[in-house]
């Protein structure tokens, strides 16, 4: 019963952002299953952990978290989002969900894989998804692969192709060759302005001796 | 007086994170000046502005605007977040303002340039940052470059270079040269999966007939 209530610490914890890693890692290798007559708090396990991009502990296969992405991106296209989903998953456990709500949300950043990055590192607490694996329908543009390396997931799994996205107006090859250019050479227009004075903050950084680095 | 009412309705319309990009366009090539006698107002605009990133309306040159996203990122070290910091203006004023929270807010996408594209975004109720410029204290990492692309931001000024990033210990190389890689050569593992079921949303997509592009 004890390790119930832990469970449900974990649970009430995570549905409120405020994020626990330790003790999943803790709970993990125990391998813990809910006897069936505890079947009735499903519910109340499912409802809080829904609403924060969370599932029951259940251990899914690569082939399973990829179609929860693929489901995620085709649910999107008929909430008035963009046609991409994303999982984050650890140890074949769902942590995050992210899908395309660029244009509802009025945030250009906010593709499936920044999304699902972002919840997934809040929900852990932790800005290194270190052990976690991300599963995106579309390989992903510059901007989420960037993100992936920045949150050090370990591996990527990927439905349609990039060729794919450009072939219905997702031209994310243009952003590819343009970030291969020199500057000068961009479409993009760029000048490097007051570089004396920007290093400051640099040096600053070099001279702190209680920086968190990452 | 009349339009000292139009300009605290756009104040208090920016402040609470709704935008109004007509109000400003429509003011703007007025010229409006506040006498001095309504500077005792000034602490009550300032004050709600400084809280979602807005200053008063003051039209800056391109060296001050940098000056701001360097005065950023020297703040941020003090305050423990990263030394980046990161300006959006429009015709010389100031829209947003970013910096690099990564370690604080446990957020591995909260560069300065994504956090300023985000919150230029939602003030202005747009996706689509075209007419704005960014100004930010370093060249920007693969994802912010990305980020800037899908903004749309029409030009970039930068103080230092992404080798001097790569002194202090951020890497941002690492991250360019293994985007210039084919997936199978990449130090990130990835994996082409399910992209028979993954199509599905991408059909979808295509289908619809209401869906907004960008």
């Amino acid at each position: 019963m004890c390790l119930y209530l832990e469970y449900w610490l974990l649970v009430s914890q995570l549905a409120d952002g405020a994020g626990n890693g330790l003790l999943v890692l803790l709970l993990l290798p125990m391998g813990i299953k809910r006897p069936k007559s505890f079947a009735f708090l499903n519910f109340f396990i499912t409802f809080p952990a829904l609403k924060t991009n969370l599932t029951t502990r259940i251990i899914m296969t690569k082939e399973e978290l990829m179609r929860k992405a693929i489901e995620l991106s085709v649910q999107n296209v008929a909430e008035g989002g963009g046609p991409f989903g994303a999982v984050i998953a650890r140890n074949g456990e769902i942590i995050a969900m992210g899908v395309n709500r660029v244009t509802p949300d009025c945030d250009p950043t906010a593709h499936a894989e920044v999304s699902a990055i972002r919840t997934a590192a809040k929900i852990l607490g932790t800005f290194d998804l270190s052990g976690c694996e991300i599963y995106t329908s579309c390989e992903p543009c510059p901007m989420c692969l960037g993100a992936i390396y920045w949150a050090h997931l370990d591996r990527m799994y990927y439905g349609n192709s990039k060729k794919d996205a450009a072939k219905i107006g997702f031209d994310d090859a243009f952003i590819y060759e343009e970030l291969d250019l020199k500057p000068e050479d961009r479409r993009l227009k760029s000048e490097v302005l007051l570089p004396e004075e920007a290093i400051k903050a640099f040096q600053d950084w070099e001279n702190k001796t209680d920086k968190v680095e990452y």
